[in-house]
């Protein structure tokens, strides 16, 4: 790291900041220019807290050099990460996309059962449901839970494809993990760290969703939680950040799919339905997920959009999904990809 | 609620959507404008998915009427509520000011009990520790779990203070609770909705952290979910919202002090040292927060600022929290609320 | 528009806002209900202050039904608008992409028409190239003024591509739109008023960015000043918004591409090189917006970016940029837009 | 400045970087780490484009260490600077607080000279009134015009209280400074670099808002462009920022207050009328203000808000502005200012 000193910096404090950093195992490179000081330091920036060294007299500035995440990044490892799903489904490396349909939380078997049907005709890869549901009202519908899990489990046995759904407490990560192909860290749970240790110790693939609040950096850091616990299979989901336009429900940060791309070797998939909050504005938001490269979309698809209990308002009836994937199937040519 | 049509709705559509909500029993009226129709439903909002009447045909708009929390809300109480600590230590209601102070993570006994007895000369009512700790890094100091509960108590018997700490783990609330004299929720926490029962279900107060990407609202709601277990004495605190500002750490939204007063009963607090991230920022923004009717101020305070495992360069030197509090002395009086 | 009344509203001061508001020319149907009245009021909104409704006793919330712009809404028009440049150039509607490429300033004659030549032979339809430049730092490179407009039009004489170009001051409109086939309002004037009236008056088409701290509504407010003025020739360009995401320059809203689609008649365009900030991440961006729907683009290219007098780190080089166009061809392709 | 190049710069990139540095004017230092070279580049970085560096092969990243405006910098000048307003206002360096209340827009001479005679009464020391009013929409209220300024005058002649108004066009300049004792700037135009400098060649003194998009880095440019201009009297005005937050019009940046006293000698002052939308939240966040350490208010006082048309739902009824004034007074003693 560089440690930028003030102008008007003594010797004594230029002193005090080299011996602290010698202390803490750093190799330290002293370059003084006209104006002031700056000071290299080489070794394990773990070994000290940046922010402390910020406090000692003299001191104007610390620009870290490396990064603060290891094992997600490009550097760490440079070949593609490919996440591996029952049933054949691989996910990232110029893979097919994986497109993970299906409601937004499971409300009963036959509705469930009806759903899977339509979302895997319509060409889906990978079911999706909520049987725990992050729900900002304590009086609104909260998910079925065990009960939801055996329906995905019951529709998996039909369709042959496998399920992703939603864990939000550690109590509940070894039961979600029983039944679940993979399992979701939902976007308000995204800086949960408890949850992200419990399942980085779980044997599931991991769907790491972004918080809305969260930067691009903070997301990384989660997913090297992850990781750093042992499980390698996470895929990144891009969901819409919280911004000061409201006329949406989130703003899709289009950018982040490149960025993530470039950082690290995880795929990172796009959820234009979160994303943009109405239906009708998600068909040009997948597109332009699947042009701007990402390796899948996660997308809700109702039967009877108006009778959801949750997130009605955002998801597609299963023909306009039908008719979406075939606009798809298109731009993923266009771009070299198999769908 | 209110239904908002389009222009071009037919008879039959909003036929539909009266049905609708007849059947969901709402009470309706209809009122026809020159140029479209508007739908009064009046019955109980939770009786049906606000987001799935937008999915009707013709539907333009739906505008809530009722807020959707209700038991923290100034209407269902309208009297301040008081929350009260061990040692004689009232929050809310022009009580004495609360003030928490202390050092962001408990690093040993022997500093805790020093930050401790410089914090409690200094005029601070409330120890603040953490044991347990968020971190953006897995690589960075976790907190000292148990142990730290038990320094932090060692310190309450000496000095006689109460003392507030973070439970991040749904798992850990009993634990926490048989130790602490109040339970922070942390801002990354305030949408774990089951951390968020599990804290209702605990017969201790609540410090509910505002979380950086939340809006009032849903902060009002997570407090909600407290109440909704049966859990009353909630404090709200105000640590600095995430803005594309980043000469700061955060930016204290001040304006939530009033606007949190004006919505409910319940007492409010801010943290200066979140809010601003740099130590010589506290003491403004610490004035200013009484100056706009806080409750109360949550301060970190370390004996040696460049030595602390986390936060050290937002944490006062107890010299200056002891200046800041007879600045604060003033303010307080200014605005007529003891200290 | 309607008015919702607080629960405790007194008859008299219902009284009050129904006077006021037939006063101002309004239609009013009242609706009481268990808990509250709620008014609706018929008429032309511009005949009174919204907000100052609000001061009324009584008053809870005020409801605006209307959309606050006129000419540029669908209602308005539903056909899409089609802007015309010389040299065959038809923005909108279906119509060829409009690919508008070029360095960011104009720094010389021999360099800007080595660019020109540069993108018209990989594919773009229009110049673009700054004469005045806004820049953060008043010791900034503020461009060559005339002398670059006399530049671009030697360029387009050259090529027999048309060029916009950006204007800033009031005082300016008629000197650039003596040059210029396209004068752009640039991101930091979109709000602006005076000038937004002056190239109102101007006779040629305008392209106007969006503010990065503006919303998708007050962009199209700023739109409506324009037709109100009488020129309805106006091209939408996204450009990227200001968001708490700081690793890329701005955070591109693909989301408003189809919301404004859904909402205007007027072309939209995006600009992904200010929207990303970094050339790497153009191209991936660039085929995302065209997969949305977006009518066109706008690129930075500089033969030599690392000699670039601004926004070298966002331009693309020519040979990139040709590469870019060839992708874009395939995605156009496969939305059903000829490029 | 410093050059942190990739882990996999080679010698000839790493070359190619200190080549173009000298080549400059640069005096260049190398730094060799174990896993990086570093390069700190010292000279005048207008120089050369920071972001043209970037582009060169093997560079990572880019740090500079100079501030990038100079003239408003606390470091180019220590001490407090006093701006004089005629009628013995000084602003700034613990003078008096400057309280400048009116109305939001002039709507005729009565009214405004009714509404002068109250503020003075009640303790305002400087006339506020808009008479040239930037307006979202085409269709509202855009203000009196030269009249206006009219009216002010005489407000000024019967109060003997200074006034400050509005500036929007370059064209404008002129005219409002023959009239007004201080320009406004508006949050809108902050970024307007025509109209700062045409103001920085006004013998008037300037006051600066905030752009509601703008961090307070860019603000301070934007101050260095009037001071590069000769104008040195120039008072900043934090006025509130854009978030997610909506539930009031804008979030109040109370952390900018003691941020720029920091990093500038220029007085600061707030707008918590614009800062908060309601006038219910104005009295907590003006006191939040001054205790912060602001140098002065800026507060829309009308005598009939439910008429005013603009912004009348932010503004005080004279009485609530004659307690907020007693209130205050309290609150400036409290932190050592005269009011």
């Amino acid at each position: 790291m560089i440690i930028i000193m003030r102008p008007d910096a003594t010797e004594e404090q230029i002193g005090q900041v080299t011996d602290r950093l010698k202390r803490s195992g750093f190799g330290v490179h002293l370059s003084k220019g006209a104006e002031r000081t700056v000071i290299g330091a080489i070794g394990d920036r773990s070994a000290i807290q940046l922010e402390t060294l910020q406090m000692l007299p003299g001191v104007s500035e610390i620009v870290p050099i490396r990064k603060p995440y290891k094992l997600v990044s490009r550097e760490f490892r440079k070949e593609d990460t490919v996440v591996e799903l029952p049933g054949g489904v691989r996910i990232g490396a110029g893979q097919k996309l994986a497109i993970m349909a299906g409601p937004c939380s499971v409300e009963g078997e036959k509705e469930f059962l009806e759903a899977a049907a339509a979302v895997k005709k319509a060409g889906a890869n990978v079911l999706r449901g909520g049987a725990f549901k992050p729900r900002t009202s304590p009086y609104a519908f909260q998910g079925l839970g065990e009960q939801g899990l055996k329906f995905m489990a019951e529709a998996r046995r039909q369709t042959g494809l496998p399920f992703v759904t939603e864990v939000m407490d550690t109590r509940d990560v070894e039961l979600v993990a029983r039944y679940a192909d993979m399992l979701q860290v939902g976007a308000r749970n995204m800086a949960n760290f408890n949850l992200l240790k419990e399942v980085g110790r779980a044997k599931k693939p991991i769907l790491l969703k972004r918080g809305p609040g969260s930067t691009v950096q903070e997301w990384l850091m989660s997913a090297e939680y992850i990781l750093s616990e042992g499980n390698k299979q996470v895929v990144l989901c891009e969901r819409g950040i919280r911004t000061f336009e409201t006329i949406t429900r989130n703003t899709v940060d289009i950018n982040a799919v490149p960025v993530v791309k470039k950082l690290t070797h995880l795929p990172v998939i796009v959820d234009p339905s979160h994303g943009t909050g109405e239906w009708d504005l998600v068909p040009a938001i997948a597109r332009a997920a699947v042009a701007a490269g990402a390796d899948g979309l996660m997308i809700e698809v109702h039967p009877r959009p108006d009778e959801a209990k949750s997130d009605g308002a955002q998801s597609l009836k299963p023909e306009t999904f039908a008719g979406l994937m075939a606009e798809l199937k298109l731009v993923a040519k266009a771009v070299g990809r198999p769908l």
